[in-house]
């Protein structure tokens, strides 16, 4: 829990509390096996670990709402905005501008909430 | 249409009546093949079907509305909350958590409507 | 920008401008490659296309938007709404019943905005 | 049958073959369901109907006995292989390249087996 | 690990083996959280767990080698070939037929193996 | 080209060559667009590009060919063997088992091509 709370911040934990009268089980091993066990690990760090995660959400399709908190947590590692954009700029190669658009705008929400818009050379 | 609406009850309708002034003919192929054809054979029981079917939709991704109206399904055909939401959580190992979760959420919205909040043990 | 403006009108715009602010570059490429490099070569005409990404975005779920983007598109090129919804039941058989739904729900919403409802024999 | 053989060819007969010892129901509803009901319906001609399946085939990825299958059928009913080919050069903007490659390396399995290349202006 | 080898049998365990050199720490993990912390729970018991699982690999597509695994866990903890077979006919009005055809040959090859071919009456 | 030969090496090359006969002009967006345009800005390192891509095909699914080619790349611009490793570990808890299964057989493939296995502490 204190590895989710310190890598996805507040959009982690409404996650989890969302989870709480459905799924207790599930937040469980979102944060004792996803964070605990693996996320973790240190043989990737942090940052590196969001770089993945957003190519993997953005392939997936449909998980919007998981993009939402890990462009938060790729942000609270270190990723810069610029970068977040640049990552999903090259994702249109890999899994076509539909997909790609649709993370830039989840990327884009975060972004307004944090008030880091516009992305200077995007 | 009568198995239909036995088991998919009235979200199942909903989703027919939607569909009669764009695609009456798509919603003619979900009642008479969907469910007259395939869904009634005998060789698998409805729990069984639906067992399938939620792991189906939560692999797929993107059939959020799908999910509730088979949510609501499996409950009509007799899986408990806690065996749906046990469903789910298996399906973290296979799907990975992100699609868990939007499926874990969709049941959540069902079962709130039913006054099936909180799962227990869940 | 040209090509773009013509085939996905006002809603292909909207996009462009909505990515202006996070991710310039990206909206950029859409036009310049998607449409300037790729949708303008003379080997498939316009109708031909429309009917492939239809199919594209149909199968790989999660792309409602996009879908309102390429429904609104494939009426510009000439398709008529009964082909469109009969294109979207033959995904059916390939994709399955619930992107089929989701799908034809997207039209559903062009067609309203366009007062092209009902859809007659469709 | 007789619209799954003149369409799909020996390819499409190849698997309904092979489906008899292990699930001669699921070989019937491709040919009675899929082709009976479905693809011989007027409302969209068999060449409209490769276009969407191409696109959708590709989209789904995992798909390459399929994709040969369909570009056998996509030849039958007409499209040229420069057609065929510039389709999935068109995916490549809505899929990604990857999905992209692999789908044009199973229209290259085809042509190679009808003597069609290499294709002219692809 | 018991409980893997007890449900996958000597394919699950094929698996782990092969993975030795790579990533022993996935091996770990798909044993000790998939199998230990996941399968082993006991609100939903294996055959239950067997029918959502091969609704999953059969929607995920691209998962035939797992597919295999799995067809030979749901024959040991109880499935019948018809019931296994059914499941993928079912899964069609779903996932569409390609995903559902790609299944059933995975499963036919499991069946080939244990000797199990034809399936009668599915 | 030379950023492509550069990043991807013979395994790239194999790919754009083999589509000479059938696609030459999907080799050259490849070439020109994929790497001219998108790979090569400088806003993202190699290293970084690689991780989000090797995220990406994992989750994408059926693109071991493409994972071949990634994991080849992956190296050549600087990650090791055990990074590479633990990036699909972490994939199982976004994708999946079967994905990252999968995916860290692509790699462990290429692993032994060039002589790196085993793959310690992976």
């Amino acid at each position: 829990m204190e590895v989710l709370a310190r890598i996805d911040g507040e959009a982690g934990s409404r996650v989890v509390s969302a989870l709480a009268d459905v799924s207790p089980e599930l937040a469980h091993q979102i944060a004792a096996w996803g964070f605990g066990e693996i996320y973790s690990r240190p043989a990737l760090p942090p940052r590196d670990r969001q770089l993945v995660t957003l190519g993997m959400l953005t392939a997936l399709g449909g998980c919007e709402p998981q993009l939402e908190v890990h462009v938060n947590a790729a942000l609270n590692v270190g990723l810069t905005p610029e970068e977040i954009v640049e990552a999903l700029l090259h994702s249109a190669a890999y899994c076509g501008f539909p997909k790609a658009i649709n993370a830039t705008f989840a990327a884009k929400k975060v972004f307004a909430e944090r008030g880091l818009l516009p992305v200077h050379g995007g």
